[in-house]
């Protein structure tokens, strides 16, 4: 493969996977996981493990090393946002804007 | 390219690329994007950014397709994140999550 394609995948590659760190750090300082897509997390995920998938079978280490690792972070946000709903009976209520404005 | 190889790249962008509806409704509706990092969306729409254009250099249709659309999701999500930080002076405090709570 020319190696500017190869370098763009590459780059891509390390930018949508490390994207997820500060998420996954977010995610692990806050607990805080209501304004996140339950669905988009199981979407995502299971997209990430095709693409993985796909990677193989064409043989693009681009997007079988980024998957790889997106695959272990998104899973780790994933995990958070089903714990949020298995420890809060009442999730996902529909947040007054209001309540959230700290007057003090 | 091979059918095989190809109906996966597909399915898998189908996936990731739908993945993140659920997430532009939620934040439209919720307009909520507290628990959302900001680094995140704006390492991984620069990300899809480039992998649209190793698509782009590689001919991968999958690719290419995915990337629009998703980029298209990715910067509505950044959007209204930005806006938060906009509209909130008192964005991203240590949120207690006893607070959340709801007792009634």
């Amino acid at each position: 493969m020319n190696p500017i394609h190869e370098l763009t995948g590459y780059l891509a590659a390390v930018l949508t996977t490390v994207s997820f760190v500060p998420q996954v750090l977010r995610t692990l300082r806050t607990r805080d996981t209501r304004a996140i897509s339950l669905g988009m997390y199981l979407l995502f995920s299971a997209g990430v493990a095709l693409w993985l998938i796909y990677g193989l079978l064409i043989g693009a280490w681009p997007i079988i090393l980024a998957n790889v690792v997106t695959l272990g972070l998104t899973l780790t946000v994933l995990w958070h946002k089903l714990r949020e709903g298995r420890l809060d009976p009442a999730r996902d209520p529909a947040r007054d804007p209001a309540r959230g404005d700290d007057q003090t």
